[in-house]
């Protein structure tokens, strides 16, 4: 068979356009098989291409009929060369009679873990390697697939350039300190420059230099993999205009939830010339864009997640896409929680955190409908967000919506350079280990914003799946690297 | 002014498009201010969307000129209102009359690094944070982003998935083991379970249990940075079908030269059903795709790189786009090599890896095109590749251009498990440690194949560029993780 690999339709294509009559050379998996009287049979072939199978008859008359079919069970791949047929069944326009069959692997009835039967996914989770051969994994992974690609579409179709920020770092965004250590000393073995010795005592009146405890790693100095990638995407911005990051960032929290990875892929777009409101606005057009482009293209799977997974997520993502994203400030939304007469679990005064119980009430029973709150207190907010005029708040926003609380956090940059290095101070940071940030505010400063969408977030949105975990390939959490 | 960040042009598309008489609110960069007789005074304003600049004339009228217009100084930030005219000079076809002129941001004409004078690469590498605002290194951007948006919409058009393999990793694909460490052990401090102490004597006739020494790591287990995702890639084209990956890989190799860096950024598609000749072609027409793009989607930075950077880029490029990429088998490779009157610093002989000087005087000089070459020995290449009927090569392929050297690798994968385990074997891998990526050829397995592209060479090959820690944001190399 001389035809080349990729020009051979796929399932998908087959029984959206397929024309009964054509010749088709196709390979896949075996979902399932039935015989009738051994005179014929039955194969459900799946390629990933979609979660529709298409329909195979083999009958007696294909070469090797009855030796290959016995081997042709639930995970064997095959491939299949016949005709077109239109189906006399109500399920698909189109099936396939075969003309030849060939077994390419087989997979034992007995030890391939994914027989016909339901699977849960904690089982799943634990071959995640075979996960993604499941209809609810493989719909996972188109819909992921669907919305990557939004992503870039939408910001290349604004303009903005796509900026790689390094993964390794030897700043910490956030100031959190919850990260990773990159290192190529041996863990278990303390290096040279770190072992107990004897110091030389120092030379009389002379304060001995500090050595360098990481002279001997890789670096040179303590190195981290990265939390976000935004101070060096604002770098950007403010030299080429708007961009955005694609990456993983990592968080070497000590969290074992269904809403946390310790390593997870954000999308960063930041912005020159962009206060407050244009942020909040870019943020909404780029949530509704990427559910409206998945309804479109992904209704088959969609459907699947509607019905097996979660029965109000078309209904939901069709919510926010009607709705106007009600803008309600920090201060507003605490009056609203305070005044409810509900019994919280964490009662709240200005100056605290909002939980998420009152994150859900606001967005979900309250307003109804997606919110973005903005203008925190400075006190609760990392140290670059730009100070409002009051003296109490800075220009951040979170963008909350039914179903999954806060999906994207974001503020104005603080551009006036007294003023970051009083926030730096505030915050205990030290300007000289930030130095090239700072020099954005004493150069061509300009006011500039942006905002993070965690993209496993966004998939727990979009599908209604339940666990962050069965929403990127292979999950990395405390305990677990596995794959 | 109430105009939405998001909805005002760009220097770019007003350069294009804009008509004369059309009002115009734009922000952005000074990079050079002429004055005339302290009556009026040329601003070129640059805002990262392209190469060139807008010219703006202010004069005496536009408010507060007199006062603000010196401190109008290179790398200033400023927004001008006003019309745009049609251009007297021949280098524009409008320029923008202000209105009004506010400044944003100072920049010191003694202290702001980018005066008008030209930067030596080096000097710039010390201020990455800054070196986007110059013409070399915002061209470096833009064509990054066009050639990253080109790889997605070439996958995404042919129905590739793309797939998220993870970063933090327990296997090591290459089994070259020149990984960082990813810990929340303190590298400068023993942790508990490492420190020498006094053992307990095992029970008389019983082993010891080995302990685990990374018990008290984050990950229970020796984790490091991915320097492949290439068999993670396996397990979803097995699945959903032909997939790519698009994400940071690593090797902590103390390589300082001008081609290797220790945080880059790789393509891995991986094809079911693709056989080595399918991976060569979808290779080639890879290649070709985002080259015709980019000389199509960035003609004015490609002129730069043409014109300041490498006179024969655009050549070069035109050549591979011509070229049909010639398929030379190893063997042939190697008997060309040693028939020519050249004298090598390295002699070659079958079985020897091939060098740059040979890999340069094949695809240059030889063939004078790009060239794939393909079936290698066994004994060069990683454990997963296919092995062919004649017991000592195997189905690799790399393909060479002009100028670079090699830009991909890549190979069909053995699907057959005892092979592969023997492989394994041979190479000294324990197939326990890959239970996952053996189980691809126990359940369903089929021929499949990819490869593999550093974006960091594409761009040289691109810009022709010389080093390549000048076409990445922030380079990391042996000593050196700044910003």
């Amino acid at each position: 068979m001389a035809s080349s690999a990729s020009s051979r339709p796929r399932v998908s294509q087959l029984l959206k356009e397929g024309q009964a009559g054509a010749a088709v050379d196709i390979s896949g998996w075996v979902r399932t098989r039935r015989d009738s009287k051994n005179t014929f049979s039955f194969i459900e072939l799946n390629d990933g291409s979609c979660m529709a199978n298409l329909q195979v008859i083999v009958d007696a008359t294909v070469p090797g009929y009855a030796e290959t079919i016995k081997q042709v069970t639930t995970g064997a791949s095959v491939r299949v060369t016949g005709e077109l047929k239109e189906s006399p069944g109500a399920k698909q326009r189109v099936e396939l009679q075969a003309k030849t069959l060939t077994l390419l692997g087989v997979a034992d009835a007995v030890k391939y873990p994914l027989q016909k039967k339901g699977h849960s996914f904690e089982f799943l989770r634990e071959i995640a390697h075979l996960r993604a051969r499941t209809n609810t994994f493989g719909a996972v992974a188109r819909v992921r697939n669907c919305v990557c690609d939004s992503i870039h579409r939408f910001f290349q179709s604004r303009g903005f350039l796509y900026v790689h920020t390094p993964i390794i770092t030897t700043s910490d965004c956030e100031g959190a300190g919850e990260m990773f250590h990159v290192t190529t000393l041996d863990p278990l073995k303390l290096p040279p420059a770190a072992a107990p010795a004897k110091a030389a005592p120092p030379a009389e009146g002379t304060a001995p230099a500090a050595p360098n405890p990481y002279a001997e790693d890789f670096f040179g100095k303590k190195a981290s993999l990265t939390v976000s990638g935004q101070l060096e995407g604002e770098t950007y911005a403010c030299a080429v205009g708007p961009i955005y990051t694609f990456g993983p960032t990592f968080r070497a929290e000590n969290s074992n939830t269904t809403r946390h990875l310790s390593e997870f892929w954000m999308i960063e777009p930041e912005m020159p010339f962009y206060e407050l409101e244009d942020n909040m606005q870019l943020a909404e057009d780029f949530i509704k864009t990427i559910i409206r482009e998945l309804l479109e293209r992904c209704p088959e799977d969609m459907a699947f997640f509607n019905e097996r997974i979660d029965k109000t997520v078309l209904a939901t993502l069709q919510h926010i896409l009607e709705k106007d994203f009600r803008r309600v400030s920090y201060t507003e939304a605490v009056e609203i929680v305070m005044k409810a007469d509900k019994a919280w679990e964490y009662p709240i005064k200005w100056g605290d955190n909002m939980q998420a119980e009152h994150e859900r009430y606001l967005t979900e029973q309250h307003f109804g409908q997606p919110i973005i709150v903005y203008n925190y207190p400075r006190t609760l907010k990392p140290f670059y967000m730009k100070c409002n005029d009051d003296g109490k708040t800075v220009r951040a926003m979170d963008v909350l919506v039914p179903g999954v609380g806060e999906i994207i956090g974001g503020s104005q940059r603080e551009e006036n350079l007294d003023v970051l290095l009083s926030r730096m101070e505030e915050c205990g940071l030290n300007p000289a280990d930030y130095w090239w940030y700072v020099d954005l505010r004493r150069y061509g400063s300009v006011p500039h914003s942006g905002f993070g969408l965690g993209l496993e977030r966004m998939i727990l949105l979009a599908t209604g799946m339940q666990n962050i975990r069965d929403v990127i390939p292979y999950p990395r959490f405390p305990g677990s690297a596995e794959f």
